[in-house]
């Protein structure tokens, strides 16, 4: 085997009250990504969708990883990665951190699965550096591993995967770009200690109700008082779409990652779908173009489509 | 029945990373009380330990909860309650809470339990207001309910049983006084946001690991960025007791509530012991009186002993 083809998913970083330590893989959209291994020590970036990306390896979030693994491996080798991205850049839906899990879940299935899940999003958040500026993993780490993720640590890197009930996804994606280092910058660097207080018995509600199954506690918890009041102001229709889904019976939901995608989670499909309704009728009135997700969990993140 | 004998066990508020939200349930120490019905509409208390508490019910940790069941039920009936408190006021281990706690949940039992586990706190967080001003329930929670207990919420209450693995508790309680008003003050009302992010992480990563059992992950997770700094400083050899136990075998551990007391949570009961002695050589040198107490966390809470 010297091919492979993956889908990468996108996913929900933050999930509300867990800013920068909680994050959820999403069945669609994901990318498609074939990696062929090579016999030269380098990366070789094509894509096939049209994003104005970086082509340099080095400054692209998929080979900024796999040039991290030639480091760490020190062999004669290398790898030409082919991206058709269709998680767009910029909507806060892990665009970026699909790019990268999905080149080094890709990779280390070549290379015979030398390298731990941990292992692999230590890679992968090289790309989220060159994307970002700062080293995250909320996204890439539910990619890696699928399902809901904590890390409870970035130094050192700590992953928890949280057990889920069933849960469906509807996820807003507004056309327009906020850009994580903007959204980074309009959070105050100092919090209220009774916010940051609610902020943590939230976030402790929310990975209990995940991993009793009690759908009422998750949507309890589902609170954010100290990033959401900032951010959602960058986001057209955010406080509308989110008290109409709550009232059209949403567990809860909020900003996905750092924006624009506004998030919702239901207990079944017929609910995520009236979600998507109630998204479509508030943005086709402000008239911001938009795309909208129905979907589900994602338990298994990056997916193998194919060897050759 | 129109009497009732019941132990009120001392109780861990915070739990390190979960201030003001996570509180655990101890088997010792408790106080004894004995609650009686009788026909007239008032509140009367004795107590048998000597400690200097105000015996009127409306400044008594006991009898301020009382007056208020007493309120909600508006009958010709009241309680005559008496006390023997084995948990020292101002050590950092529920008295104030223990007291209030077992009287609404012997009063209760008296009344043919016409009141709910989250009525009974909502009651006794009456006795907290008495005691140090706030009405918290990170004691009173643990006390009713036993276990470990999440506060995801004060207004609304929200109280979250959280399961655990056996877990063994060593307590140092020196035997100086931190007053819990001084406790909050000397807090700073304003937080990094880099370091509430870690303490969520952590607080996320705590209960996750109760509830999967996971002991190691437990022990990263017992961290505290914020507060513990900050309030370590009232009590003499903290750093020194923490370290040393950490390398004698604790999970991990920290202040009890708002001290002065010191929490070591163990995976065994040798183990539980071995801290013992390691913050008894500690306290020697330091030549500040203590009382240390082994024991294991408290799935029951407040206990019937005696009807009569």
């Amino acid at each position: 085997m010297n091919e492979i083809t993956i889908h990468a998913p996108a996913t929900v970083a933050n999930m509300v009250c867990g800013f920068d330590v909680l994050g959820l893989c999403l069945t669609e959209p994901y990318d498609i990504m074939k990696v062929r291994l090579i016999d030269q020590r380098q990366v070789i970036i094509h894509t096939t969708d049209g994003f104005p990306l970086p082509m340099n390896p080095a400054l692209n979030t998929a080979g900024a990883p796999l040039l991290e693994m030639l480091a760490a491996l020190n062999q004669d080798l290398g790898f030409e990665v082919f991206i058709t991205k269709q998680i767009k850049p910029g909507s806060g839906i892990g665009s970026s951190a699909a790019s990268a899990a999905g080149a080094v879940v890709a990779a280390n299935e070549l290379l015979g699965n030398i390298f731990s899940k941990e292992e692999l999003v230590r890679f992968a958040m090289f790309g989220e550096k060159v994307a970002s500026g700062v080293k995250h993993a909320d996204n890439i780490a539910p990619c890696i591993y699928g399902g809901v993720t904590l890390i409870r640590s970035i130094f050192p890197l700590d992953i928890i995967p949280i057990s889920s009930p069933p849960l469906f996804v509807t996820v807003l994606h507004p056309q327009i770009e906020v850009r994580t280092s903007d959204a980074r910058e309009i959070l105050r660097k100092e919090v209220l200690l009774k916010d940051a207080i609610r902020q943590w018995g939230n976030i402790a509600g929310l990975v209990a109700g995940l991993m009793m199954g009690d759908y009422d506690l998750i949507g309890r918890s589902l609170e954010d008082v100290i990033i959401e009041p900032v951010r959602s102001i960058l986001i057209p229709g955010f406080d509308v779409i989110k008290s109409e889904c709550k009232k059209a019976g949403a567990i809860g939901g909020g900003i996905s990652g750092s924006g624009p995608s506004i998030f919702m989670l239901s207990r079944d499909e017929i609910t995520a779908h009236a979600m998507a309704s109630v998204m479509k009728s508030v943005y086709d009135q402000i008239r911001v173009s938009y795309h909208i997700y129905v979907t589900t969990v994602n338990t298994q993140g990056v997916s193998i489509q194919h060897r050759a």
